[in-house]
């Protein structure tokens, strides 16, 4: 084929689906056709894509077919019943959705760690991690390839867009109905004032923070938590690594933190730490606390990289650094991340 | 001695002298009389202790004179000037800044965990801990007590109030800037919203966090995360045990929380850390995330214990535990132990 591509967005009306259509209007233009697809809902809507007004169609085959790459960006339900459906057509899927990342037939791909994994994919499938992954891999991969990894303990600051437009949405609510009051000092005035409907989250998300992320695994485990241990050894390669997260809800619309220890096999100084995250593509070294430089969401929201800043090297062992690292959610850690998966699988579809 | 001693409290005004006087005025009554200080400024307001009004007394050594015990909750160098002009007159300094805990000759008390010390007092002072080892050390002293601690991974979720009256304004503030507003999603637009006046924060407090507390110390490290490894280490008596700590400031006004990462000698079951915990005195035990029971700071505030909840066991190590805590940063992290140790010190006073 040397045709442009046709490429079909379903989800495009989401949190991660509106940030994947800027990226389509701002990257090099490697497709033909783009269709955006959604639910019946939103059905008929007109949203704006490289400078054009598209229709949005409602899910269905019709409105896959003769597409050859789609980039899914709905729930994991909607993700578990369509991609196999899109696959089965012959399109290539590109999946957001927690629902394939660790099918051991479905590849895994940070194209900054391993680019070479996007073209094994037996069911037609490549999955792109959830964005906590997303924002610490490139930076902690890049540190693997020097050091060796031997342990992470991560703890995650992760913002309301996580949960997509409804999150958003929760949170802007109840900042406005604590803004002007006294609340926050006394037990449980923050749940009264903003009442039982907390949104996607097990508890307010104003002045606030929920030690909770997804559903309930295994041994008191959430999935956020479960998923960034096994997500972060299928992408590293290294399935005995031993990673530890505790995943943490904040006040941020957008953008997810994370406090990283990561030990290495070998010593480690900040000095080659330091020149191994400026030269790594993708990451931002913003690390001087002195001058104030250190990454924080509200400053990092709306760009493409992962920032790391705060690096450290334990004063107990010589072989240990901590990080603190920050990304948009919804750009590297979700819409970016797939946007270059499908673009390579683009390259690839039309090479001659 | 035989009467009831004389008590001052020395930053009656403060974030942490409101809550003192709270507790003074519920705690059991082991006082005689109670002077209020604090600095010239506020000199001559009346604040309530005990249900009566008492006048606000400017810090000087008159105001000192008689006194057997005095609170000091003001800033390091009020304390470093006054603690000991006011020991000098034997009067016992019970201390809650920065300044004396590691003093060799000055004990460092969590009256749960290392009572004892309190007595030994060279330089008649007794130091509390900060807000965030408060936060987490009786719960780890506990766990240390059965399976030997040998590791700490901590990470911080610090409310505005540990910077003080300041800092809540200045939260307070910044969230009434942002309600009702759009902002987010846009590199630096939290920024611009709340301008330059960050109060004592190094960034935006609201819509962020920040990974930075207290001051610059050696090689990237701020003082909160080399205290909070310096103080569990002296409280515990483990001079030797690893501690790895990242502090950040989140947008919630008052209750800090903590991701614990421990790793012991023994291994470790949750079954056992849950009875340890929930028989730990000054610890609650709120571990059921399927019935949505894990601290909060919006559900803590105000109580006095420490929250901890969260509790599991990694899987990759059996003898580690990752766990996460909740405490007001104000009571048992700051004001209700410095009036613990206080009341430990009159009863040695009235001993007959
Ligand atoms: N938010 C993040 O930070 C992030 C990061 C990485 C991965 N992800 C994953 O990306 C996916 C989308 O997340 P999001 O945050 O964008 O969620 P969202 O804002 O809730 O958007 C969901 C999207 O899915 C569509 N959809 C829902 N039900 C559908 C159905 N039955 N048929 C067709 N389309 C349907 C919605 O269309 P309507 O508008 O018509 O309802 C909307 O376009 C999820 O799997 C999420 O886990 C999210
Ligand atoms: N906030 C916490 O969570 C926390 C926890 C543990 C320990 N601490 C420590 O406790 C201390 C007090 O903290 P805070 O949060 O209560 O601070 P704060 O709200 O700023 O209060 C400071 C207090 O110190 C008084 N003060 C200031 N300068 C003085 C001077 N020159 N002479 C006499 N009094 C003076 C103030 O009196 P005026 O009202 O007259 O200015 C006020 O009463 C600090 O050392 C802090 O590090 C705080």
């Amino acid at each position: 084929m040397n045709r442009k591509p046709t490429l079909a967005v379903v989800g495009a009306t989401g949190a991660v689906g509106e940030v994947l259509l800027q990226m389509l209007s701002q990257h090099a233009d490697v497709w033909g056709e783009i269709r955006l697809i959604a639910s019946p809902r939103t059905a008929g809507h007109k949203l704006s894509v490289r400078g054009e007004d598209v229709e949005v169609l409602p899910l269905s085959e019709e409105a896959l077919e003769g597409a050859q790459v789609a980039l899914f960006a709905v729930p994991d339900a909607v993700a578990a019943q369509w991609a196999p459906i899109a696959a089965a057509k012959g399109v290539v899927v590109v999946d957001s959705s927690g629902v394939f990342r660790m099918d051991a037939d479905v590849p895994l791909v940070v194209p900054e760690v391993n680019p070479h994994a996007v073209r094994l994919r037996p069911r037609g499938i490549v999955a792109s991690p959830q964005c906590t992954t997303l924002a610490m891999i490139v930076a902690v991969g890049a540190l693997h390839a020097e050091f060796g990894l031997r342990e992470l303990v991560v703890s995650t600051y992760q913002a309301a867009s996580g949960e997509g437009r409804a999150g958003v949405e929760t949170l802007r609510r109840q900042t406005e109905l604590v803004a002007g009051t006294k609340l926050g000092t006394n037990p449980g005035d923050v749940r009264r004032a903003v009442g039982d409907d907390t949104g996607p989250f097990p508890g307010p998300v104003v002045l606030n923070v929920v030690p909770w992320a997804g559903e309930a695994g295994d041994d008191g485990w959430s999935s956020d938590e479960l998923r960034l241990r096994g997500e972060a050894r299928k992408i590293l390669d290294l399935p005995d690594v031993r990673v530890s997260a505790t995943c943490v809800r904040v006040p941020v619309v957008t953008g997810h933190s994370l406090s990283v220890h990561a030990a290495f096999e070998n010593e480690v100084t900040v000095a080659r730490a330091h020149e191994i995250l400026a030269t790594a593509p993708g990451v931002v070294l913003f690390d001087n606390p002195a001058a104030g430089d250190f990454p924080t969401p509200a400053d990092v929201v709306g760009t493409d990289p992962a920032w790391v800043g705060r690096v450290r090297r334990s004063l107990d062992d010589p072989c240990a650094l901590d990080l603190f690292l920050c990304a948009d959610n919804l750009r590297k850690g979700a819409a970016l991340n797939a946007a270059q998966i499908a673009e390579a699988v683009a390259a690839e579809l039309t090479a001659p």
